[in-house]
């Protein structure tokens, strides 16, 4: 048998509000690994976390910041980045409970462009992304990072549909 | 930790000239599967092969024969049907020595509805379908089941391109 399967995970933010913590989708596609793929083998995986911050949208959570000086600006940075440890802290914990091996890092841009970029640069043996499995009309609006990973990524794409009880009230959410 | 996880693998014939073998994409998808999830954990998984026989196109094999009485018909059904029992026959008897758990069987119509309709019937953990990676300009012709598939089947998708290496000369071959 050959070397551990690294897996790659592809792991957001919620959008709704309250403490950073994992979309719907991606808890659910961490979950579903854990459960269906690696099962009680816990030392035959590696799950590889990548954490893709888009630099405007982040902003958002900061509406009611006054920006009048290059340090708030820095400190917005600053607070991006601990939103972004925290989000990895999650799936690490899991992890570590688990037993199985991981690591996790954030980046910045576009996610679909970057996770395949992660895909080229790390060589998983294969990637999971969560998606909200919205139907065409709503897609149009908001792209699918899924979507574009299973045509574009370097490797074998594993995509995991939300179930309809998990789908909040608006299914934009995540 | 539940029951065993249940693999539903889309098997098809090879395009190639010769003994009823499977496609390039049909092999590649099983043994990367055993090599990168199951590993050695082969108690824990149940792999479901589903292959679905095209009514007209499997007829083109027999261009030579003469169809003269429903006796000649009768006789093509029973050489398709045995061309479908050997394709099945090799992913079986892979498991078979792997010491896998294993089940195939032959539906007819069109391969991507009827394998969506299969994982709805059957329910599997998630669906595997091997894809030749065509890019868009062959796929207008050809179609492609694994991007029906990952639409539309109601379990996670895990779509397993074809390597450069393994294209044959006329990638829409495989």
């Amino acid at each position: 048998m050959a070397s551990v399967t690294r897996i790659m995970l592809g792991v957001n933010e919620s959008s709704l509000k309250g403490y950073p913590h994992p979309s719907i989708s991606s808890k659910g596609a961490f979950e579903w690994t854990i459960n269906k793929i690696v099962r009680n083998n816990v030392t035959a995986f590696n799950l590889l976390f990548v954490h893709v911050q888009v630099p405007d949208e982040d902003g958002y959570d900061d509406m009611d910041s006054i920006y009048a000086t290059a340090e708030d600006f820095k400190n917005m940075k600053e607070r991006e980045r601990i939103r972004g440890i925290h989000l990895l802290e999650y799936f690490i914990k899991r992890c570590n409970e688990i037993g199985v091996a991981c690591q996790g890092w954030i980046r910045h841009g576009d996610p679909k462009e970057v996770i395949c970029h992660e895909v080229k640069r790390q060589r998983p043996d294969f990637l999971i992304v969560g998606s909200r499995g919205l139907g065409p009309f709503q897609k149009v609006f908001v792209g699918t990072v899924s979507e574009f990973c299973w045509k574009h990524a370097e490797c074998p794409v594993l995509s995991i549909k939300r179930t309809a009880d998990e789908t909040p009230q608006d299914p934009v959410d995540d």
